[in-house]
This record gives C-alpha cells, sequence and structure tokens, in this order.
C-alpha cells in the first residue's frame, strides 16, 4: 500500500504553522472545477512570525533561503488541508511560481525554490510531487520576506 | 435582488476608462473554456495616458500607488466588458497577480493592491470579488507604469 | 490547405535547441487536461549554453534582448514537441509571463519580449498564436539568463 500525503506528513515529522489568515483583500486559496489556486505564501513559522531576509547579503545563506522555501511549504500545506480538508484530496501539483527577494547579483533562484519543491516531492510523490514552474528574483518582496511562493493544484 | 456587477458600477460612480488597446504582439484577455485570463494592465487613466512612478520614492506616496492599483483595476475592468460584452457575465475573480514598481526597501505591496482587490471586491462582491492573490515589487515596470495587475476571472 | 505548426518551423528555417532538461526538481511541462503549463524557461541555445546578460547595461542591447526572447521560444517549442509528440497538437497559447532581467531603469521589457511573442504569432498563427501576456522587469534571474518565459498552451 503506497502512502498517502497525511501519512507522508507524519512520516517525516513535519510540523505545520497554523494556517496563514489573508494579510489583505484577497483569499489563501481558491478551487474552481479540479483545480486549486494558492496565493502567495510567505515563510510563515509555527509561532506565527515570517522569516525575512534577502539573498546574496552576508547575512541571509543560501541554506537559511532553501529552509525559508521550505517553510513557505509547509505554510502552503496548512492553507491546503484548511481548505480541502485534507492533503489526500491533492492529486498533484501542477504549477509552481517561486520569488526570492534577493540582490541584483544573486543568481541561485532554483535552489532556493528547491526547499519547497522537494517538499512537495516528498509528500505528493515522485510524480505528482513534481510539477511545472519557475523560479526568479525580485528586489522586494512584503515585509523583506525571503521568499514568497504561489502555486496551482489539481484536486479532487 | 441583488445588484449586479454593471449596476455596482453605476451605483459607485464609476468611470473605467476606454478599454486598453494591446502595445505589443499581444490579446488583452483570452477566453478559455469558463476562464478568462486578463494580460498585464497598467494603471490607464480616461485621458489615455498611465500612473508613471515608483513607490518607496518620495515622488511616490503609498496612497498615490494604490489609487494607481485601482486605476489598474478600472482598466481592467474596461477590457472585461469590452470582451465578454458585460461585466454580469463574471462569475467570479479567481486570482489576481499583482506587481509594484518600487525601490528595494518598499515592504507595502499588498496595501498597493488592495487598491485593485478593494474595488473588485465592491463590484463583484464579497465572496465573489476575492480571490486568491500575490503581491509582489519589481524594480522595473513597462514605461514606469507603478503598478502592473493580471488576474483570471471565471466567467460565463 | 493552411500550414500546420510544424510545416512553419520548417518554412520559417528555425533550428529549436535540443528539449531542455529540468536544472532543479521540475518538470518542464505538464499536461491537465486541455491545457499544457510550461516551466519559466531561459534562452537555450542549441550548443546547450545560455544566453546570459542585463538589459539596460551598455553590454546588452534591446536587439540582443528579443533575440534571446527568441531564443526562449525556440527552447519552449523544444519543449512542446517533446512533451506532446508534435507542435501541431497546439490549438493556441493562451498566456505568456515573461520576464526581462535589467537595470532599474530599463523601461522597454513589452519590446523584448516581443521576440517570444512575434516566434508565437509566426508559428502558431495571427490568432492562435497570439495570446494574453504580461513583460515585466527583474532585478535578477537564475544564471544571469537575459529572459525567462513561461506558458500556458491549449492543446489536444
Amino acid at each position: 500500500m503506497p502512502s498517502t500525503p497525511e501519512k507522508r506528513v507524519q512520516e517525516l515529522h513535519l510540523t505545520l504553522p497554523p494556517a496563514p489568515k489573508p494579510v489583505a483583500v484577497y483569499k489563501t486559496a481558491v478551487k474552481i472545477g479540479n483545480l486549486l489556486y494558492v496565493s502567495g505564501h510567505g515563510p510563515l513559522k509555527a509561532d506565527k512570525t515570517m522569516i525575512t531576509g534577502r539573498l546574496g547579503t552576508k547575512d541571509f545563506t543560501l541554506d537559511q533561503g532553501k529552509e525559508a522555501a521550505k517553510q513557505t511549504g509547509l505554510a502552503i500545506l496548512a492553507t491546503v488541508r484548511d481548505t480541502l480538508g485534507s492533503l489526500d484530496k491533492v492529486k498533484r501539483l501542477i504549477k509552481t511560481y517561486g520569488m526570492v527577494n534577493c540582490t541584483d547579483d544573486f543568481l541561485d533562484q532554483p535552489k532556493v525554490i528547491n526547499g519547497f519543491s522537494e517538499l512537495m516531492r516528498d509528500v505528493f510523490g515522485e510524480d505528482n510531487g513534481v510539477g511545472a514552474r519557475s523560479a526568479v528574483g525580485h528586489n522586494s518582496l512584503p515585509g523583506n520576506i525571503a521568499v514568497e511562493i504561489e502555486c496551482i493544484f489539481e484536486v479532487e
């Protein structure tokens, strides 16, 4: 019997933060037909603070960036579970847009966003958990969060 | 009888600019099935000029930015009406991608894009007018427009 | 008899690079129903190197940028053919998100991304090859590529 996403979260000992509340006029996710559009999420921690920082500065390493992308993934999992009732209703990840808060000379956005993509692969599987993706740099993100990610899932 | 989007535009005394023409090789909106993909729009005014400026500079305030986002929304409403024949054919806003032209240290992108999101809520309603969203900073936008927004609507 | 996309590629003497391999945890394209979501692609050349550079610097001209956008389009065509078996399975281009690596004062992103959009128009036709679009500036893109583009096609 293959594992399910909810079981995988347990097996991997992942701790999801509380499902984030919108900080402005939007919903954290919208379901339309079999697609779930997930709003841009930041690296929300269990204590409800965000991981802030800018890649390419000496104060924020690549490893910290990748960890921020993973934390953003955990926040998105919290939203998906909150919206659908269970992660097991996800059929697959379709598309990810990964935004990295960085200096002009930082060029490793794909390595940063892998922190998110590896989490999705681990939870939803080698095929269903790997989707299309872009990973790019931004000169500024809200509240100086290190990473912001939006994505689309196929759902039941 | 609840109001319709077209009636709301009247009740709110909103003035839509002329539906924008593409300035390059694209369409301002494309309908596929029940989805309407709207191209990136700028803050087009009734006189056909754009609101330009960069958030985070002393020459362009947060209020001006929010107003630019609202004006971008009015331009998108003009495109939607022009494409579908009536705003009443919109079922709901699914997703917004809001881009703010800003300095590296400007961190209030969500407040800026609220100018757009509040307009959509006022026209399409508390539920149908509020969708998924990302709001992020860009170091440069075409022609120095202050805001650029693309979105997806569910339509009849 | 109208030409088909595959015939157009021949008639236009276009040379597609080898279909790019993912450089991180993603797929280059994902088909869901009749939509093909294409990952962010860079200007991959036949020799498997990328066109790098930053618009707005004296080392990289607008013409070079437009050429980079066209080359990105050729890479996307390679991915589409590799994914679907033939470009003739494309019904139309729905939406393009065009990202330009540029300085803060570069304002001609639409002209750059036209290099991609004109190619799509030439291959898929005046109607089916022209979709919704955004063209924006980024302070940094992976590996300093000049352009990154993601898009959505309607397919058979």
